[in-house]
């Protein structure tokens, strides 16, 4: 548990000094010191020997000067200054430092590194960076990244924490999340990683409530064993991008991170082993994050296609098979039921088509059946928004169905601003939507995968 | 050239006749009528022997009392009546028929479907349908689709035609394709296909001079030899979805448009022999069509990855080898050019990492340098938005080179408002922009496809 003290620290401290805070809007220096004063919840103070004031706080020389005790310094002053800085803090007995600054070894200068390690360790101070963005908490708004936020949306509070390697890739991931309106806790980037690596963010996300799904973009990992051990140990899903996977990428991901990305087949089979969910992009990190977020597991992959247009039946029963699922078949109990709720030239099978002209109340008869039928594990529900019989309170059906928590339901939905707005209720109240029958199906399968390892767990 | 004036007469008729126009606003008749008399740029007649006038418009008992000539008749009556007005249309000399209503052969009423089919053939209708959405022309506004604009949104004009069997999966891309702000020249659903089917639309728009790139989302064929002809005749661009390529979406897609899906294996070689390029979903076939539509082809494989994010570089190279591509090597002359031009602690390489204080002026002095390597056929751009020291001069620097036209340019590129803007700015200039490393090198391996297609095609 020291770990997740230590840690814990990072993202919920008492008072922050921002360590070469600058006057000038553009600096990185400003940027972090803005977007802790707009909205960081503890105290703040800036550091700079040539300053007065800025934006309204009075600055200080050194970390040494502020008269309180500081558990954390953000430090973007220029490499060379950084072991100084670190000087400093050690003296001040702060406990954590996030140093942003390049300049280190990604430029060959390891003796920078090595030097601030030293004077860090002596003191016991803990170290994210450098070369990184740092943190950003969305409940605590511990925020130290340099983008400012009419560039980066930030996003909403929510149980899905990003832990990157790279500051770019995390940091796009971030503003895109937040203007899908997707919720997040904590995002960590954490650079050239000279202490604090991915290992130990898993570790404490472990313990961390407010956390239910860990994403991770990794290019390189120094100690395999050490990850995989901390990734066993979470119990939490863990959705994994292996940036480097094949030659050409790891050859990219060296001169990036100046770590080797190793062969890929040995990380292929170590995120198998400790039970990781590997996917390849961004976008289907977050989809499967999303429903693990807000979905009950699934305890099984026969999956129940229900749709008001034919042609998303056929690509969603192709996604389900190619997601290594399959068809439910309903008892014959629901679908007596269903035959005379829906009219004949309804389709009542797997797919489930209940034709062009479905209303709400067809769409309710569909899925109280299935929420107890035994036979199926899990629903892809796809919705055309579009035709007319569709009106909104299709929105609260299926709201209904996930509230109930009996097994997980997705939705595949597509088109322009009327679908998207049902799309967006739907999200809010905790059903994830997806604008293709493949996404939707990619989704299930982490319930399904996630499922089998949760009753893997249980077993003897 | 028949079939070209044949079909020609159905997206641009000069009058059509609206056979069940309805006063109530939710019903087919209503919608299609409202639609045209919105936007068409023709005469429309509604025929309703119940209704004086609707929308402002005298109603006619039947197609024969209008006074002049009918071009097209678009019907939406009760199946069991279709043969009543097809022998109607025939008195009246109208040239093509477009069936909307559903009723037929899907329910068991093929017998229905052939007295039609008999009547039209004897007076020489051309017929679309039936149980389809019929056509969308974004130049002459001839609009079928009975999806209300407000729920639907119609698409801007454009190049990328688009033929689908399913009026759902049909309806909902070309509402989100709107919602993105992609052009579209035509939209075929062409439901049971009792005469036209893809074949037929396939042969046309390969004479259509406002169609650049063909679209299609088919679930069976009926006559594979003939569409593989029609296909290999257009010398344009196919992409095809082909649902039900799965057992499980096999069978699902015979019990939705009745057709056998057939073996997936003799579909995929089919669509090869012709130079169809095939994709999983419609997001996959929109990333390709709008490359095509709007960029040169590629006349090689070896792509010049550029950023201002290391982690896209990693991933773009990974995307570009999984996509079968290769990354370029820049020639010595271009190297050194770049090394007088961008800071030491950029990465002259492929990725070439501009890292995150790259400007605009950085960006033009690397596409320069690309512009005339002939070592780099295709370039993926990746550009960081969020960062200080990008301006949105960036976008000018970037058209500026896919202006010049010498190779194809994709951009890269993710987030929220402020990356979304940058990236609409870019797609009205005619540069693609996709949000992931993945899609863009997908959407460039499509450019190599079909320069390689048409390096084939002039070989002797």
């Amino acid at each position: 548990m020291r770990i997740y003290d230590e840690l814990k620290m990072l993202f919920e401290p008492r008072s922050v000094a921002v360590v070469g805070a600058s006057r000038e809007p553009n600096k990185v220096g400003h940027v972090i010191l803005k977007n802790l004063v707009d909205y960081f919840h503890g105290d703040v103070y800036p550091v700079n020997p040539k300053a007065g004031e800025i934006l309204g706080k009075k600055c200080y020389a050194s970390v040494r000067d502020i008269p309180g005790p500081i558990d954390v310094a953000v430090i973007s002053v220029h490499a060379e200054s950084v072991p100084e800085v670190m000087r400093d803090c050690a003296r001040k007995r702060v406990r954590g430092a996030i140093i942003i600054s390049g300049g280190f070894s990604e430029v060959g200068r390891k003796d920078l590194e090595l030097e601030t390690l030293k004077i860090a360790r002596r003191a016991g101070i803990r170290i994210l960076g450098p070369n990184c963005l740092g943190i950003f908490d969305a409940h605590t708004r511990m925020d130290t990244l340099f983008l400012p936020s009419y560039r980066l949306e930030r996003p909403r509070q929510g149980t899905i924490s990003f832990v990157s390697q790279s500051g770019a890739v995390g940091s796009a991931v971030l503003d895109w999340a937040a203007s899908e309106g997707f919720g997040v806790s904590k995002f960590i980037s954490y650079g050239n990683a000279i202490d604090l690596d991915e290992s130990d963010f898993f570790e404490y996300l472990a313990y961390d409530r407010r956390t239910k799904v860990i994403c991770a973009y990794i290019e390189g990992v120094r100690d395999g064993r050490r990850m995989m051990e901390s990734a066993k140990k979470t119990g939490k899903p863990i959705i994994v991008i292996k940036g480097g996977k094949t030659d050409a990428g790891s050859r990219a991901a060296t001169s990036h991170t100046g770590v080797l990305a190793g062969a890929d087949a040995v990380y292929d089979a170590a995120f198998r082993q400790c039970n990781m969910i590997r996917v390849s992009g961004t976008t289907e990190m977050f989809d499967i994050a999303r429903v693990l977020a807000e979905q009950p597991p699934a305890f099984g992959n026969r999956i129940q296609i229900l749709t008001n247009g034919g042609g998303f039946g056929v690509l969603g029963a192709d996604a389900v098979a190619e997601n290594g699922m399959r068809l439910a078949q309903m008892s014959q109990e629901s679908r007596d039921f269903l035959k005379s709720r829906v009219p004949n030239y309804a389709v009542v099978g797997n797919p489930l088509d209940l034709v062009g002209d479905a209303d709400a109340a067809r769409y309710r008869s569909a899925l109280d059946a299935i929420a107890d039928d035994r036979n199926v594990d899990a629903v892809l529900c796809a919705v055309l928004f579009q035709t007319a019989g569709i009106e909104s309170e299709v929105v609260d059906v299926i709201t209904a169905f996930s509230d109930a928590r009996k097994k997980p339901i997705v939705v595949c939905s597509a088109g322009g601003s009327y679908a998207k707005l049902h799309m967006r209720m739907l999200e809010k109240n905790g059903v994830p939507t997806y604008d293709s029958p493949a996404r939707a199906a990619a989704a299930l399968s982490g319930l399904v995968r996630y499922g089998h390892m949760l009753r893997k767990r249980e077993a003897p």
